[in-house]
């Protein structure tokens, strides 16, 4: 088998893919914060640019990548789909290990993908400015490039514990002319109300996103996005498996397992929705993964019923895994894996037996991050590292049953901006 | 007009493009520094691996791309050709701006060609740790993580004023094993002549190349290897320009002028020779612009002459424009551009007439590389933004002029690892 499927012969998917329509049965509808009744799309436009929104509510199995948005994403699509014959020579396996490589965006991770669109979608529905949270960075850092693509104006919320750990994110922002807050902040009731006075309160998403969605309920003319979680934005991240599947048509093999690392859902979901659609479909056979960080775990530790999405309970209730939206996550370097919840769909495919969850602890995964810069030259972002990890549990098992295996994982990110959680 | 030319119509190029046998003269050749007669092979073999020596004797107008260096460029190449539609919007001209983008390899510009080419060509020679000198960082960044592609190990001599200034490429460094060391430094002979005692002498490449020679030739198992100006380095850049030509054939059009920043001189000749090599056929019409900053600008201020590539003396004498090797230039943020000396085949281009060489301050540079944020979304690398100056000085003039021209740039790498010099 070649190394790489070749990128000249992969085309950028021209439609998202949407897994509902296939999808055995749905998760419960999220609901009015305050009424309880099923959110309608009016409900969400009263947060989110309306284009959005028409995207969260997609019944079609397939939706047009916008023009302008596609112009964009040509700049670094199709990413690569690699074989790391370094790392199975490392393992000394049978197994064939691929990874689909999202770390060339212009940002540095998967982020950008739907960044490109939300910003795309805004600008078409004349909004002026995006309002977000970001835990890591890398979605603020995504966000804020994408609007200066579009001529939009971005605020970013930053969790506090990142905010000071990572002065390079920070600054990335700040070029793309995006305004950055530390979060909890003084500037928002959820701010004021969760820091209760402590200024060296780290924060969480959760926090930061009940902050942005406030701005924008209290502001007006600028709207909410969001990097992960929804049905739209893990549609958005489906150019990665679609991608991914016609590259492996073209390497001539088939994934016996697909891996991602999840925080909010949308890299794992982004890669494995279309595969699983073909499962869904009966035209393909194969196991779905899904890693969280052990100090994190809302798939395995927390309990699947109804919970905001923010700490300050403004955004709609969703059916999910959460560990309450209160939880205070400890701060691991993974910081893009730090939310209390998960995206309703992940969730549902969780609880449906479709996907199995994983929970890894950090020093495996650092090791794994290791192992990987030194078999395959690219460093994994933090949160990455978590798929590594599983991908190489997974052929060390093969290899001590006495098979061999296809492992596709997705390498959502690069780490070349997380170098000081690395160092430390 | 695309915006893009689609990446996956454009092939890699299986060969390098060497410009020599079609220039009409050649330069003087290379002389040993002790004895003063023209370098044979076996001079170089006692600095460089014997495969790259190889490439720097090339005879042949095509050099295969090893098939092992090519796996690791796959990973990023073809890189994309992209239509500043936002800049020429932004500027209000009738002309077309386009730029071949190389920010999208590992280490965020071109020096990952060379780098990848010279580690494999090195490694399939037994040789087991590659010494060089870094300014701004990205060669040494470039080198480290080829490096740890192919097994071997890393030393980055790094000029001093970088070294404080960007920690950040320093960190990425060690990340990738190299060991990095202060230049000018206290364990040569080289590096203890030119600080002089000074603890905080800001250092310079010629010394930092003198360092890592001399560490070569008194060690023994290492070999050195050089981001820029000998004619091998430009030969491996030329993967490009060859691109760019089958890009720009593909979107229907052929540029006006190709416009590259020097410091060496390989982005440059990259992009350029192979396009010079269709003009010297007969093929194509162009301009060809090579930007200097002002600060340090060889090509206009410095003499033509035979002169050292360090500052010590080490290196064979080259005939280069050059400001003297022991010139000191002042600690400008374009790291990479601040060099005494020239590639004797851009000097020699430039003194037949074939390039045209230009100088720009960095009130204009930093200005033009704001501008090109906004309107095209990527951060020019410091280095790369005099050549985004120079387009927007030719369309500028064109318009004034009353005429539009197809202008075409190399946009060597992105400025994200440099954020602290467009900080302050």
């Amino acid at each position: 088998m070649e190394r790489f499927a070749s990128r000249r012969r992969c085309l950028i998917p021209e439609n998202f893919f949407n897994i509902r329509p296939l999808l055995p049965s749905l998760p419960p509808p999220p609901l009015h914060p305050v009424t309880g009744s099923p959110l309608v799309p009016e409900d969400l436009r009263a947060i989110f640019a309306p284009g959005f929104v028409a995207h969260e509510a997609a019944t079609e199995t397939l939706v047009p990548v916008p023009a302008k948005a596609m112009e964009v994403l040509e700049l670094w699509r199709p990413t690569p789909l690699v074989r790391a014959v370094g790392l199975e020579r490392h393992l000394g396996v049978k197994s064939r290990i691929l990874y689909k490589y999202e770390g060339v965006s212009p940002t540095g991770s998967h982020k950008s993908n739907t960044a490109v669109v939300q910003a795309c979608l805004a600008a078409a529905d004349g909004v002026g400015a995006l309002v977000t949270e970001t835990g890591a960075g890398q979605w603020g850092s995504a966000l804020a490039h994408a609007c200066t693509r579009f001529g939009l104006r971005t605020k970013v919320f930053m969790v506090r514990a990142s905010f000071r750990q990572k002065p390079g994110r920070k600054a990335m922002m700040n070029l793309f002319d995006a305004e950055v807050v530390e979060s909890p902040s003084a500037s928002t009731a959820s701010g004021r109300a969760a820091s209760a006075g402590d200024p060296d309160h780290p924060g969480s998403l959760g926090i930061a996103i009940s902050e942005a969605v406030e701005e924008v309920v209290t502001g007006g003319c600028a709207k909410y996005a969001l990097g992960s979680v929804l049905d739209a934005v893990l549609m958005h991240q489906t150019l990665i498996g679609q991608e991914a599947l016609a590259q492996l048509r073209e390497m001539g093999c088939e994934p016996d397992v697909v891996i991602g690392c999840v925080g909010g859902g949308s890299n794992f979901a982004g890669l494995a929705f279309p595969m699983l659609g073909e499962v869904l479909k009966g035209r393909m056979k194969c196991r779905f993964v899904a890693v969280e960080p052990e100090a994190c775990s809302s798939l395995i530790r927390g309990s699947l019923r109804y919970d905001n999405g923010d700490c300050a309970g403004l955004t709609p209730l969703l059916y999910m895994h959460t560990l309450g939206r209160d939880f205070v996550p400890p701060p691991i370097h993974a910081g893009g894996l730090r939310y209390h919840g998960m995206a309703p769909l992940v969730s549902h495919c969780v609880a449906s037996g479709l996907v199995e969850p994983l929970a890894l602890g950090q020093d495996e995964v650092f090791r794994a991050a290791r192992a990987f810069l030194n078999a395959e030259g690219i460093l994994p972002a933090p949160e990455s590292a978590h798929a590594v990890a599983a991908a190489i549990r997974e052929a060390l098992e093969a290899e001590r049953q006495g098979f061999a295996m296809t492992i596709l994982f997705n390498l959502s990110g690069h780490g070349l901006f997380d170098m000081s959680a690395y160092a430390s």
